[in-house]
């Protein structure tokens, strides 16, 4: 590999870090907005979310730049098109922290519903330590580190079906809670798109270093 | 252009529409099972979307075959690199069309709920025609047609909300309706997300032949 090309990958690494940076402060702040009952922190998200959308477009001609300059093949070459998939991905998991902290807004607005612990700390904690350890193990090409965040997304998942089970009681017990559950029930199916997307990117470094489809066996 | 990168190309156009006339099957199986309430039409969209990922994972293997072979530059660079987000979206939406077929099997073994026409005739019937006009717009690069997907995205957001309305006010007024209006919100969210990735492969047409990014600025 050229000099050139190394420096061009390596600069690309340290760009999708960024954009990965900033899409967890995007994170971190909505779901702080929804727990914590802070709309003013929803305005962080939403201007943050601008600046991805900027870094996205950024990234993805840095990508075909070095495509056509360097013309890479074998691991490099992979390496860019996960890189283009994975900049996808964390812009898309931007416009869902933007529709949480939508959300939070709203129910920062209203008298607060109950609903279970798991949500703020094991859902909320997960989704965050998933995202900052998918783009880890996407730099550091740690398939150990990958397979532990796809193991993550199942306890997103059982929290987010327990989520149903609570609101949908809730709902029928006092239809006065409706329109915030069904709101909490959104963010919750937000967060859970976001831990899926974590979960494509570690599936996406699994297939890069082992040449092994696990991307399809998860379900969706 | 060489003759060998032209062949491929053409068969990489023929490959991704393949997959998108797979896609659009288990669109409309998944909406007829909805609509109709025939759960059995579920059963194809399960056994369709093992045959598009298999499609997913194959375009993509292509698309690094083409790259490494080829080394394209310029517009049949970044076509490529269109060809791998769209195969992406596409994989998504039959994802998306699996959970709808899913909420259509509950929901036809319950009693019918009331909800707005619109949801059946405009939603459904605009969400098909964006999916083949998003592809239809890719291969024949034609950004009126992209453009036409894109405007098209307004209708399914609006009946969006116009569910979300009506079925909250039928909750509030019989709680036995919840768990199926939170159902039927469901697949109208997901109907809604796969018009969204329609919307995002209409904007990547227009970028491929424009440069122009439309891609932020229609909202999340």
């Amino acid at each position: 590999m050229s000099l050139h090309l190394q420096r061009d990958l390596d600069q690309l690494k340290k760009e999708i870090l960024q954009l990965g940076s900033m899409v967890e402060t995007a994170i971190n702040n909505a779901i702080l907005a929804l727990n914590d009952r802070r709309p003013e922190l929803a305005e962080n998200v939403f201007s943050e979310e601008i600046l991805i959308d900027e870094k996205e477009v950024l990234i993805e001609e840095d990508c075909l730049k070095i495509l056509a300059l360097h013309q890479p093949v074998a691991v490099d070459l992979r390496f860019i098109v996960v890189v283009l998939k994975v900049n996808n991905d964390l812009e898309r998991m931007g416009d869902f922290a933007v529709n949480v902290a939508k959300r939070a807004v709203f129910l920062s607005s209203q008298n607060p519903i109950p609903y279970p612990p798991e949500f703020t700390d094991k859902m909320s904690k997960s989704i965050r330590t998933m995202v900052h350890n998918s783009l880890d193990a996407l730099v550091k090409l740690d398939v150990d580190l990958a397979r532990n965040v796809i193991a993550m997304d199942d306890v997103v998942d059982d929290v987010n079906r327990q989520m149903y089970v609570e609101l949908q009681a809730l709902m029928e017990n006092d239809s006065s809670t409706i329109e915030r559950a069904i709101g909490l029930l959104s963010t919750s199916r937000y967060l859970e798109r976001i831990a899926d997307l974590a979960t494509n990117i570690a599936e996406d470094v699994i297939f890069m270093v082992e040449g092994e489809v696990v991307r399809h066996q998860t379900g969706c």
